[in-house]
């Protein structure tokens, strides 16, 4: 089996190697600029590892993970100008470096050229790569407008909070893999258990971001402890502590929620995360969606040795404390 | 041969009859909404007449009739965003009506539903539909691009001009018809020839456009005279003014390019207009292009009296006098 090193590498050659287009340049320069960004390419990477486990040459995967990268750095262009967010790895974004709207359009291309590349597949089956490509396409954009209205909700239940995570990031996880394992001619039901696998460990990739997010460290994280407690943000931790808050200190926490200072609010939160053991919830329902992720790993059919390299990037994506 | 109507009625039915998707509702009520502004629906009637040119049932070309409506209510959705139009159609646009985000994201699922419907065709040809449909999805966004880019640019030539309105408007007539004629089976000689009808009645009516903003009747058009004159928007006409001015008069239309009262600059601009017989040049050039699309469709290999259709419907739009 292939090694996340050595995969990578296949999809960055594959990166440079392809023109996404030149003329006009306002509008292929972006696309250029965002696909260099980098980034750990943990969807094309998946897909190419799904294809390995069923011994088929990860070259016939190639393409299709490459769609699966452009659409979503498509999606980061456009969530970016909806964020109004300045920065992406560390660079500007495209809307902020160009325009808004060089932002939207050449976003708009980069998911017709995901297309096309997906397209590019050598296969018999490339209507069902098609549908489960484009149900999952639609279902980021129904994850992205439910985390939009989640701003301006007073009542986001834990089961609202996981749909807008399952949608807007884990079920491209799970296609990532899905279309490899589909490309390799798996059957039905391997393809189905690693979409299953896919998406479960992004939920759980997801809620360890929320706990990051207040516990991890300052200096590691790279960026300041308790952003989501600075703006309100639903996350599973939030919701949770108002779901389980004793009517002693409703209050408290509502008055918290309101305090313009920042420090004394993310002090004032932090506290009643530990009185009300926040982070060991999180943690539980984060390795619950983990048990669930490797038991569907384990139904697949391919010896247990084949899917190490999946359960290894599994873990190294949890072990990260920042 | 299904008339113009007939084929409308068939496509409202079956816009009406489509559900894009409900939930979240801040998603798919712009598609609802978008898709329900009506417009004469030119493309899809293209897409089926295309298809009955050659004696196969419509139905069998209504998907992806649909696609290409869709699509072409994606470009719409997003392009008023870019312009900051705050009506289409007499009605709010979406962007205006709801949000940017939400007219964003709704736009991009616009996108990805217009595949799914052209993917419903029953077709061995899926691969060729696709291949045309993704090439005009890209060459369409480079023409909004480029049209922006004129704003800004000092140096814009006739070929330059042709070269934006053919790939913003005119190839999506083309591939309207040439989808058809593919879903029908037609040689690739005869689509080849309908694409190039469809594109060269494209171009005719964009310049049958910037003459009407300049010479058509004001109550009629239901816009006032002079628009783009009076934006100094990069019309053929404005064009080839600037190609054949005597030196004599350069200085005069530099002025009036810089003229701050309307009135004046419209009336100055549209004398010049006059002077140098800029209509009589972009008549000439409209039919230049018409004679080119009749060539065209002359060409394809089917009874002379089953085209009547297509050459009533260009010269209908055509015919327009606002």
């Amino acid at each position: 089996m292939h090694t996340y090193p050595a995969l990578l590498q296949l999809v960055n050659k594959k990166i440079t190697e392809t023109s996404f287009g030149s003329n006009p340049k306002e509008l292929y320069d972006p696309i250029t600029y965002m696909m260099g960004l980098g980034g750990k390419r943990l969807r094309p990477v998946l897909t190419l590892m799904a294809c390995d486990l069923f011994k088929v040459d990860v070259n016939k995967a190639l393409d299709a993970a490459l769609a699966i990268e452009v659409f979503h750095n498509f999606t980061l262009v456009h969530d970016d100008i909806m964020d109004n967010a300045p920065l992406r790895r560390g660079q500007e974004t495209v809307f902020q470096k160009w325009s808004m709207p060089v932002a939207i359009l050449s976003g708009d291309l980069m998911l017709i050229r995901s297309i096309d590349l997906l397209a590019k597949t050598e296969t018999n089956q490339f209507s069902k790569l098609l549908s489960v490509f484009n149900d999952t396409a639609a279902k980021v954009c129904e994850g992205q407008q439910i985390d939009m209205n989640f701003e301006t909700s007073n009542k986001v239940s834990q089961a609202d909070y996981i749909e807008m995570i399952t949608l807007k990031t884990a079920v491209l996880l799970g296609a990532s893999l899905e279309i490899g394992a589909r490309i390799a001619n798996a059957s039905h039901a391997d393809a189905a258990n690693l979409y299953e696998f896919g998406k479960c460990i992004g939920i759980a990739f997801q809620i360890q971001d929320d706990i990051l997010d207040s516990f991890g460290e300052t200096a590691a994280v790279g960026k300041r402890i308790g952003g989501d407690i600075a703006s309100n943000k639903k996350t599973l931790l939030l919701i949770e502590l108002l779901d389980s808050v004793h009517k002693d200190d409703l209050k408290l926490l509502q008055n918290l929620l309101a305090e313009p200072n920042e420090e004394t609010k993310i002090a004032g939160v932090l506290s009643l995360y530990q009185k009300y053991q926040i982070q060991a919830f999180a943690e539980a329902q984060k390795q619950q969606y983990l048990d669930t992720a490797f038991h569907h790993l384990q139904a697949v059919s391919v010896d247990a040795e084949n899917k190490q390299v999946l359960i290894d990037t599994a873990r190294e994506l949890m072990s990260r404390e920042n």
